[in-house]
């Protein structure tokens, strides 16, 4: 049945994303999951939590160490139960909240513990720069120099290239981003900025400036999820997951047919949307996340997820209709761009932004009037790995 | 209901096991899909298989490369298909593989294809030491220099301190394993050793010697799963998943209470015996395939699955009763020990060798006659992953 609960979210925590040093992963995971207790009292973890699932990118970069499914069910003491790591790059902790609601819905496992989490600003920006690299494709992008903003840069000509989008409409994204991460407290960015400074930030790689480009950021995201049928055990005001979605792309940029689309997103939200009824994004969503790691890439995921035709990403930004009182607001949190992007934690983290906007609890003048029903876009790499779900309020 | 499918595995494949020059992970995983393909001709993969569950442990470190989900789709011609990529150390395709099932058994995938690769031995012994050692504790095990022959060389001291367990005995772990090993033409190693060529090889970590550890390799094996209901439009002999179950041990021995018995064999074994109806596992099994990396382990998974009484593990091996025709055979591929490791392809690896035994297809003299229900055992880095699967022929 189309729409049918398919898990139930009955809290979520968060840590603050940025700088966060003298904090490690292990740390920073439990601390999330700290505030998801904090919000669940009836949640009693040693009796309830029969799995964990985790996503991470590239911890064996940045902390010499992987294997994090055990080490994060240590470091929130629910040592021996079944903890599992995933790893699609940026997508990590997406997949990683995919796998658990099919867990839950498989009826093999009744509340689960869903996190992602990345610690990245410890390291040189070169360090990160090549263990973000990862993501790409080793023989044909890595090797010749090519990093995210060179990758990203590529899909933003191609787009002004083939449909005039223009610097100030992309510039447009990150203002929007910063207006709304001064209204996220647990933002990595809580400072507006103008369209006058974006475009005049440095050029990182063109036409790419500074301010179109997410921060290095460290933090963590967890969601505690429950079959639909327990979920009021737990909390008077669940969130249902009612669609998911995984596709993916070519990850080499040189095999796809198109750089200014993506197959992974048209594909996970094909099936999501079929799955919980969705025929009209704009009347049917009332906010959404999207993974706009680059500005680029939320001007690409409005048209690949259908919020307009094909080539008018720019005009809608332009037209303010992402805008929270517009047509559907995209990115309140203040986006990867402004909240931060610790790369693992950031599937993880838009569902925790979801969960507020659904409960109405979002802080600071930027929740969405009655929002029902939202949805979280989380891209992997250049776009190779997209999931998406639906969520939608108890 | 015990022992109901929970998910119909109706095809396999795997590439030979060893130093495979000049094929890269991506490479690895497509030929191990090939086979699985003329295995089932009935399967249109484009038409039928939905998602893709891969297990990799640390492509990052072998060759600089992350992202494996939709690289591995990309070379078995999938894109836009769904692919996630797991990591939990040496269990990465096993775990990879329990979530496959549990995506079947939601009933939101029908057709999925979940295997696992490792390139190895393209790099120096030091530098896949280093790799491997991201499975351990990077603050409290690696930064003072321990690695896993260390490891389970510290487990081996505790049992044969606490119950007595003789170099020999474990000295046997590896003949047998090499005596099958021989059987195996995919194995790493295919040649019998003496108990005196074990004994008297160079001492790698006391009581760990060469012969007690397992080998450096390369090598994919994959599995197409489907719904029970549906498994026999793809093969007449589907073996059937019928048991699951995942736990986790602290990850460092420091934190411990027993260094001759891991939590997460005994967890992943309780939720998988209580699943398949398994209630004497010597009685009810007819086919085992343990995570044999060191001898020890091999000794201690006999007792951590319940095959014989705690400390008794090193009489069981002796006594000849894992043996082929013994009370239950147990690595009758040669194990990881003479089959080979490629770390992320090991639980893959252990579903292809009871694939062929159930439908009787082992070759060489290694079937065991008349086999209906096996087990998988995989761990990852020193244990602090289990995985345990029991497939039974359809």
């Amino acid at each position: 049945m189309k729409g049918e609960p398919l898990a139930a979210i009955v809290s979520v925590g968060m840590t603050r994303f940025g700088k966060l040093p003298g904090f490690s992963v292990r740390e920073l995971f439990s601390l999330a999951f700290k505030e998801a207790l904090e919000r669940c009292p009836e949640l009693d973890p040693k009796r309830d939590i029969q799995a964990i699932f985790v996503g991470n990118m590239a911890g064996e970069g940045w902390e010499h160490q992987g294997h994090w499914g055990p080490i994060c069910a240590d470091w929130v003491g629910l040592v021996p139960r079944a903890s599992t790591r995933f790893e699609n790059a940026c997508a990590s902790s997406g997949v990683a909240f995919r796998c658990a609601v099919m867990a839950i819905k498989s009826g093999l496992i009744d509340v689960a513990l869903v996190g992602g989490v990345e610690k990245m600003t410890h390291r040189t920006t070169a360090e990160s720069t090549e263990f973000l690299a990862l993501a790409s494709d080793h023989p044909f992008e890595q090797w010749h120099g090519l990093t995210f903003p060179g990758l990203y840069a590529l899909m933003a000509v191609a787009h002004m290239h083939k449909y005039g989008t223009t610097e100030e409409q992309l510039g447009l994204v990150a203002v929007k981003a910063h207006k709304y991460g001064a209204l996220n407290p647990k933002a990595h960015f809580q400072k507006p900025v103008t369209l006058e400074k974006v475009l005049s930030s440095r050029v990182i790689a063109w036409p790419l400036k500074l301010y179109d480009c997410c921060p290095i950021s460290d933090g963590a995201a967890c969601a505690i999820l429950t079959k639909p049928e327990i979920a009021k055990r737990f909390t008077d005001t669940p969130v249902y997951v009612i669609g998911t979605g995984q596709g993916c792309d070519y990850i080499g940029l040189y095999e796809r047919e198109d750089l200014t689309s993506l197959k992974s997103t048209k594909e996970a939200a094909r099936q999501a949307y079929e799955m919980a009824g969705i025929e009209d994004p704009i009347k049917d969503l009332d906010v959404i996340e999207v993974h706009d790691c680059f500005t680029i890439s939320e001007v690409i995921a409005y048209e690949d997820l259908g919020l307009c035709r094909k080539g008018e990403g720019g005009k809608m930004i332009e037209e303010g209709r992402t805008d929270l009182h517009g047509d559907i607001p995209v990115n309140v949190s203040g986006g990867l761009k402004a909240k931060g992007h610790p790369v693992g934690a950031t599937g993880a983290a838009q569902i925790y932004e979801l969960f507020l906007q659904l409960t109405g609890e979002a802080e600071r003048g930027r929740q969405v009037p009655d929002a029902e029903v939202g949805l979280a876009h989380n891209l992997g790499g250049s776009g190779a790995t997209c999931v998406i779900h639906v969520l939608r309020r108890g």
